[in-house]
């Protein structure tokens, strides 16, 4: 049985599943921000999963990558698994552009700007990625 | 003949070649910052790269990630591409531990601190790192 970090389900809502990943969207409507969390308990860093896990996750990073190029076009992704607040690993992609509130700078970090989705936003959000996310064989709901 | 950006070859110090990527040590003596760099032109996001190359970094990405472990022992290891200053494709790998100047932030940003190395001090934190990398049959100086 997955145990997802409290934090990490607070803080975002749920998309749906990969063969190795959870794909959940944040709630910060600043930004198109996902996450991926590679169902597997007590694993903080990349090299604490096997080789094939590895490989399966950088698969599912290029897949949402092509799926939020495809939705969003954005200027350049950032892709990070960082985990200095939240240990379980997950691994964050962002589709950044040019004049977005944080621009050139991350988006993570004490004092960077944060707005909740209201109004059931965030549903508008996951319905366009689902339609291309669909496409996927490895994607569930 | 592979084009290295001017603003990463003037912040950082070469270490090595592994088969896909060249290994830099970031000028900045408030941690252990490494990037790998594949030796690839005109890459900017790692779904620009083919499938089998993909693979190939995230293999390196583990290499190095488990080196900079042995050495150095962080409590948690940064791993990133952001590329939102420099486009070319590049992946920071970097030692965090508690305590750190910006921790638990990320370390980049325009107002993050930076102290550059001074009498060569990089030169002994790359020979500490070349024991452990030599060790692997892709590295090469």
């Amino acid at each position: 049985m997955f145990d997802l970090d409290d934090k990490l389900k607070q803080d975002s809502f749920f998309i749906g599943n990969l063969n190795i990943s959870q794909l959940r969207l944040m709630n910060n409507s600043l930004y198109i921000w996902l996450i991926l969390i590679p169902k597997i308990n007590n694993v903080a860093e990349l090299v604490d999963l096997s080789y094939s896990e590895r490989i399966e996750l950088m698969d599912e990073i290029a897949q949402i990558s092509n799926c939020i190029k495809q939705v969003f076009n954005p200027y350049k992704l950032n892709i990070a698994n960082l985990g200095n607040v939240v240990r379980q690993l997950h691994v964050h992609i962002i589709a950044r552009n040019k004049g977005d509130p944080t621009w050139p700078d991350p988006v993570w970090g004490k004092d960077k700007p944060q707005e909740l989705y209201v109004d059931d936003m965030h549903k508008l959000i996951i319905d366009k990625l689902t339609i291309e996310l669909t496409k996927l064989s490895n994607f569930s709901l």
